[in-house]
């Protein structure tokens, strides 16, 4: 019998079918067995009313996460999880497990320490609640990329091992490559622009390294960045146009395919407004001043407590989670960015602050060689390290900017994870290679 | 004016329209002058009968890639590139270029050398067909994502540094993670692996990292690998029905989305067989005996000169670019892979020769974690650095596997180009690390 998946026995009700997973869970009430099989996408009860039903298992010394195929009749059951369940089981042990599991996976919620859990992310990651996270970072990645490729942009890759380290003085990992010194890429930043010239609109979903000492709830050293760039925009309020769109992309395609699992992780996706308020960064500290009384005109950047002030007005006064913070010094900001033409002290640059903590930066960059000349030079930066780079303005490059977002910092956000750690498949963190 | 794309200027006939790019050539004959402007997606023409319609491109000496923007009056016109051409100029230049380019890009072809070309990657990924391999790559992950997307699998990025380097004997880059040694992944075959515990069905586009000091027109030292992994297989032809199906996805993408790209590189792409002919190892030693008169019975692998002479033999024997040989011997393979239950020295692994050469690997691997241990203690390799990746087979593995394809070579097959170079952004090789 070809085996069907859990979430399609709801459609063969009166039939025979045959499922495959692991056993989830196995509960004996009086003389009943209530069996949860787990497959790839979801699970299902099947309940066994004699032992014979059972054999297999025991033959087996069959434990919890067995390899399983499980026949039977498809019934509906109101008390079911879910409303359906298996009867007349026919059960085929696939693979035995006779181990005790180090962490038990089928309670609501995982009771191990936030090591433990990480220690055993290979088992603990197969965990409904974790799977939920996983698979709707899944659904992010898609909602993405499905943005950018309806609006004509290009996916590229771009390399991870580079012979500079000086873009933007982030710490960065040193590599012996062949012989020779070379960096892990912090970011695709260069790369992406560089494209523009070549495609005028790219993306790229890609790891991007760290080499920060950091040990924050929110902070990994191995990351999923989602990098956009494209050229001829207005200035940095073309690519926060586009921004918007591509969240709202990303939220409805959770909303519109991930339904289970936002259900089970108890998550309520925020709606994006049609226009994401925005606040220029010396009007942001004005408000700070008046509003809360604490004075920050004058700070170079914003601190995380300004940024949940203005969370916080944001959705008081336009009933948003999202706001836009534009015009960041440009004394903050990496060389390659844009000043605002009027004031120039300030940049065409923008955060996105998502219920109050930073999600997105982005903004213009220079599009001019002799700028970037000057930029380097006012930077103290040399411009052999940036030759390759630099050929792209040199040959011509438009009005160009984008922006790039951290995939677990969306997902921390957007479940609401305590920790950074969570929403990724197997963490790199200061303690952590494996698994 | 709204600009409009190049591509899309033959649907605006009669009316003035606003087009923005690259100065890609511009040929002065008689009074009349030819401009080709080159957007990210195509190229349109654009005729000035005045030299005021010109100016001010002189104003500001605007040379080759210099960003414009051209107003014009579209026309038909048969003797055009395309049909199609703008009449009664309106230029705008927005970026002037006033720089000699290192390498021309209006020719039909580069002709400067590798070298030239890849050392200036960043001016030379412009040319057009340099540009059409390059967003062939972007259709064929788009191909390869939809097959995998329709049959239910979801896409994960697993970590690209890691604290082992014993998955294959392959050499490894070494790091220095935060004072601790560390390695960049070779391949993510042990992650999806243990993933498919959680999802049952997995694939990973993303970059794999391979420390060969290698010098060859097929090899590179950072590529992109096409990556899947499923379970509940009956064995490897489980996998190899699947590849099938994701190539013509691949391929089927291609022919239809990306039609210009081919007939500017004048490549046919293949027809995928309904079922791809396959061969045992054995057997496809022995046909080469019979075949050819070169004995090579009892080698533990195929020479390329053997995979040439078989691809020959696919192509007159199935009218079939593609060949599965299947059954490689055990001793070749990596630890993981499972054997012929029949005839153990064999494994049920395969490669998929395209045109004779080695396209794709994959097999069926081992899932029990008896048969782990057993591999293990017979690879003489140590229990200690595989203990996260055992813990998935400890607790319930169901029979799997799966395949990788490296983008590049897959290109480099598909367009028939010198060097595999050719069809990455960005090389990273024996000697290149920039740009």
């Amino acid at each position: 019998m070809k085996r069907i998946r859990t979430i399609e026995v709801g459609s063969h009700i009166g039939e025979r079918v045959r499922t495959t997973g692991w056993l989830h869970s196995l509960r004996q009430m009086g003389g009943i067995s209530f069996l949860i099989i787990r497959d790839g996408w979801g699970m299902i009860q099947a309940v066994a009313e004699t032992e014979a039903e059972l054999a297999p298992l025991f033959a087996s010394q069959a434990g919890l996460e067995s390899v399983l195929a499980v026949e039977g009749l498809a019934v509906t059951m109101p008390q079911a999880p879910g409303g359906i369940e298996l009867h007349n089981l026919q059960i085929e042990v696939i693979t035995p497990v006779t181990e005790e599991l180090p962490v038990s996976l089928n309670k609501r919620k995982i009771t191990a320490n936030l090591s433990t859990l990480l220690d055993h992310a290979v088992i603990t990651n197969r965990h409904p609640a974790r799977r939920a996270i996983l698979r709707l970072s899944a659904g992010a990645m898609a909602g993405f990329r499905g943005a950018l490729l309806a609006r004509g942009f290009t996916e590229i890759q771009t390399p991870k091992i580079v012979a500079s380290a000086t873009e933007s003085g982030a710490n960065v990992f040193k590599l012996d490559y062949l012989g020779r010194p070379a960096y892990l890429a912090q970011s695709p930043q260069f790369y992406k622009q560089i494209m523009v010239g070549v495609f005028e609109r790219v993306f790229e979903i890609g790891p991007v390294f760290r080499a920060e000492p950091h040990d924050t709830t929110r902070h990994l050293n191995e990351l999923v960045s989602l990098d956009v760039e494209f050229g001829f925009i207005e200035n940095h309020f073309t690519v926060m146009a586009l921004l918007r769109d591509v969240l709202a992309s990303i939220l409805a395609t959770l909303s519109g395919h991930y339904a289970a699992e936002l259900e089970l992780l108890r998550v309520q996706v925020p709606s994006v407004p049609a226009e994401i308020p925005h606040i220029h960064f010396s009007d942001a500290q004005e408000l700070i001043f008046r509003r809360y009384g604490t004075d920050v005109r004058g700070e170079p950047d914003l601190s995380p407590q300004d940024e949940r002030w203005l969370g916080e007005w944001a959705l008081q006064e336009f009933g948003s989670d999202f706001l836009f913070v534009t015009g960041y010094p440009m004394r903050k900001r990496p060389f390659y960015t844009h000043p605002d033409p009027e004031r120039p002290e300030y940049s065409n640059s923008f955060d996105l602050l998502f219920r109050g903590t930073e999600l997105v930066s982005g903004g213009q960059r220079l599009h001019r060689y002799g700028d970037y000349l000057e930029a380097l030079e006012k930077a103290h930066l040399p411009v052999e390290p940036f030759e390759s780079y630099l050929e792209a303005f040199k040959y011509g490059m438009p009005p160009h900017g984008g922006f790039g977002m951290g995939l677990e910092r969306l997902l921390m956000q957007l479940v609401g994870a305590s920790n950074i750690r969570l929403t990724t498949l197997f963490p790199r963190d200061l303690t952590r290679l494996t698994p």
